[in-house]
């Protein structure tokens, strides 16, 4: 994956894409957004993209990734916390039970996000991201995470940058578990990601400056998050949204009330043999509200099975 | 004030500059940032400027704009709260009272703070500062303070910009009352301002979504929180720094730190002629700690006085 379309764009800037009425959408928003004489113009500078990253971009079945990063570091470290074996959650993790780990809930979450994700350097848990996801395999798959991306999602990210619009992600996941990989997948650099985040405190180690993770929780980038999130890190308001579950909502909310020419899109799963299929009852990107009300308030809404063509980047030779 | 340089940038990209230290570290730092042969080549990604506010880009003194903003506010909605008359810290406000103020400390600062700027929505906000910069003058020199900026460092923003630099503001003030300004006056877009800020809320409004401004302070982006708002909205580390007080002492320290090649720069006001004179006793922009380490760091200090030639844009026809 490397954000640009595998066809020539001259062609067809969605060579992925079947046609269909969310394709439509896109082309049509786009090419009046750029077009001087078009009453739907967008000046450059207000051209403001913004996208969910799990199911929106990437895969988030069978857990979210990010998910998966929490687990296989518990596992890595239990050989330096043997009280793990019999303490709650990490026990529930090392011994793979599912059913213990959601009865944990949310406070469970945050301690094993605290032992995984905080108490280093904003460069130590780079690295160990960046690790990480060098080995990691999805367990379907079989293929490195940063390879279960979206072709489609690609092709509408190189195209809008093509155009002269800013992508941003914003994401429920944390920041800086995204930071070290979407410019070299989607072409986001890191000042173009808005995520979930801890506390960091500046200090001196070795009289080296240093940015500690601490474990306390500085922001939650989801649902109504989301447009907050929006407003502290862009300080101005989308044109074009694109989520998948009721996390997006409120951004699609946010992005499609402003003034003039403005777009809302949804990834729907529904392609169990390609990738997977669900919406409503999902323990994962739960798609409901935003779906029932999409026809109303005129998102458009991307049927993955009937839509896409392909679902992720040929396997690199 | 364009963020455009006065003369032809092809001759000289810095013509309000004279010849000194300051001026060709920067000329030779991005000579040889831009250079793919030079060993200190830094590719276009990671060419990531950060700038101070007050007191670097814009006149600070006799108070700071935004504590001008809030006094005038403070008086502009007196009548409609007779209370004030005889509540610390806006008595101190409606009587012009310094000392009193100054004794109210960082509670009333906050008093105050939550009174002007908080409980109406993010737009309205933006409405009330775009509306007071328009009108407001500074007592001296008798011009709107969004004139009051240095020519100086206009044309080290626009010659950055020119170079494939991405500049940011890192200040202490309040990103909200920056970003109405910033794109006009700098040349700097809304996303690329870093400042304070309290908690925002999603809402419905007559069904429609806002986002309510709290009175919760949310982050300061001050002293060591300037590497985390750094952190935070960028999530990657500047080459150029530059700032004028010690509450950019760790932004300067966690700039220069950085592997390769970077620059720390200092804006020394010496000039009680042309603007002011101030360092290490100034109630604002008090400047002793980085001025003392900047030999041994290699930041580059400018002298207001000896190395600007002009300190602010001519007054518009
Ligand atoms: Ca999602
Ligand atoms: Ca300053």
């Amino acid at each position: 994956a490397t954000g640009e379309p595998v066809a020539n764009a001259n062609d067809d800037p969605l060579p992925s894409w079947n046609k269909c009425a969310a394709r439509t959408d896109i082309l049509d928003f786009v090419a009046c957004a750029t077009d001087a004489d078009c009453p739907n113009f967008i000046p450059p500078a207000e051209r403001i993209a913004v996208f969910d990253n799990d199911g929106t971009l990437w895969c988030e079945q069978p857990v979210y990734v990010q998910m998966q990063f929490v687990f296989d570091r518990v596992r890595q470290q239990a050989a330096q916390h043997p009280e793990w074996k019999t303490a709650e959650p990490f026990a529930a993790v090392l011994r793979h039970d599912i059913k213990a780990l959601a009865a944990a809930g949310e406070k469970g979450m945050l301690q094993l996000l605290a032992a995984t994700h905080t108490g280093m350097t904003t460069a130590d848990f780079e690295q160990i991201v960046t690790q990480w996801l060098a080995t990691a395999r999805h367990p379907k798959f079989d293929r490195p995470y940063t390879e279960l991306v979206y072709q489609p999602m690609l092709e509408v990210l190189a195209f809008l940058r093509s155009k002269g619009f800013k992508a941003y992600i914003v994401s429920g996941g944390g920041i800086e578990f995204m930071r070290p990989f979407t410019e070299r997948v989607y072409g986001i650099p890191p000042e173009q990601v808005i995520g979930s985040s801890g506390k960091l405190k500046y200090e001196l180690r070795d009289a080296e400056p240093v940015l500690m993770r601490l474990a306390e929780l500085d922001f939650v980038d989801d649902k109504t998050g989301k447009p907050v999130g929006i407003q502290k890190l862009i300080g101005r308001r989308p044109v074009f949204a694109f989520g998948n579950s009721d996390g997006d909502y409120e951004m699609l909310r946010w992005t499609t009330a402003g003034k003039g020419s403005r777009i809302g899109l949804i990834v729907h799963h529904t392609d169990a043999e390609r990738e997977y299929a669900y919406d409503r009852d999902s323990h994962v990107g739960r798609l409901a509200r935003a779906l029932d009300e999409a026809p109303d308030r005129g998102w458009s809404v991307v049927d993955m099975r009937r839509d896409w063509k392909t679902i992720f980047p040929p396997v690199a030779k």
